[in-house]
């Protein structure tokens, strides 16, 4: 079994920490996206789609994904449990995901490579070019801060973003909220139940993965 | 339990496939998108983020997600399976679902919504108004027809879109290119492996659903 990682990447960072939740640990190789070895032919190979994460299992099965990963590793090592443990749980869980993940990570990705001068011409993730759109970036940004405010709303009723225990959406959340912070994209001024609910989660030992 | 639908719309689509695969009926509302139902008041209280497929569940419990609501019934009901019986199976099926939403699904929904006239200041779904880009349009045009083009190169060489089995990777396909074809985004012309499993899929008679 292989992992293709690249460690300043929020996407492969989702499945590190899903790992460590689980105290899984993965034979992991570097693939150095600053320099392009995604576009390589002996990355094309592994992943034509040209992004990391990529696991590969030792038949040869490939899985490029992040959360198809992560379905792959709880159904080999169902505790602790991060995606459900009952039909009620994982649809919710899968859902809160899936939120964080549309409105929150991809927004914030959106705002991120439209607006990062590092990826003009790149503004999509993938073996096409497209220009970056000035106003994407915008609207991404715009998309964030109401994230930061609904995620806010949810967490004074929450302990956690999909209910009363750790799971993969804090991942996705976290993720987000991370990179959106860095990069001043929002912030965590005025929104204390978010902040309450990251400073948890970033204390947990999993978060510096 | 109660299912809260659209019927043209095309995220609902995806459950009620999913449903009509595994034989499954649910007590159905239909939500009126077109004149705007899902900002009343009483929808918001279902699911403030304003948007279809919902299923609530008879606890209460909401799962305001497509993908949620899958996991939901395939946890509940687990054959026909269409996400997988095996670790592996699960991975590769959920990776080339979201392949298939990420590259085709949202890309274009990204040109339909930025290009419609009757979306205008509507750009993305949920609870907060957007201007469309015009320029976005055209980049989920191109990524379209990008998309048509991976997945017609994956179905020369597998049956369905995630191996050997028709599975949730094919009903989100199937959506993307119906809609993209409905709308002139993209046609079935030159990828004779997609218009070969477009038939075969269309063909079943979930596709009605």
């Amino acid at each position: 079994m292989k992992f293709y990682d690249c460690a300043p990447a929020p996407s492969p960072r989702r499945v590190r920490i899903f790992l460590a939740e689980k105290g899984i640990t993965v034979p992991t190789v570097q693939v150095d996206l600053r320099n392009g070895e995604q576009f390589s032919e002996a990355f094309r190979k592994i992943n034509p789609d040209c992004t990391v994460p990529v696991l590969v299992l030792d038949d040869g099965t490939t899985i490029a994904d992040a959360i198809g990963i992560c379905d792959y590793f709880e159904s080999v090592q169902p505790e602790p449990s991060l995606m459900g443990r009952t039909p009620t749980e994982k649809g919710v869980i899968t859902a809160w995901q899936r939120q964080c993940e549309r409105d929150g990570f991809y927004a914030m990705m959106e705002a991120f490579r439209n607006s990062t001068p590092g990826f003009k011409g790149r503004a999509v993730t993938g073996p096409t070019d497209f220009d970056q759109i000035p106003a994407l970036a915008e609207r991404g940004k715009l998309r964030v801060n109401a994230f930061f405010k609904m995620l806010d709303a949810r967490l004074a009723a929450n302990e956690f973003v999909a209910g009363p225990r750790y799971t993969i959406a804090d991942i996705t959340a976290m993720i987000t909220v991370d990179w959106a912070v860095r990069f001043k994209t929002a912030s965590l001024e005025g929104v204390a139940n978010l902040k309450r609910w990251h400073d948890a989660v970033s204390a947990r030992p999993s978060a510096r993965a």
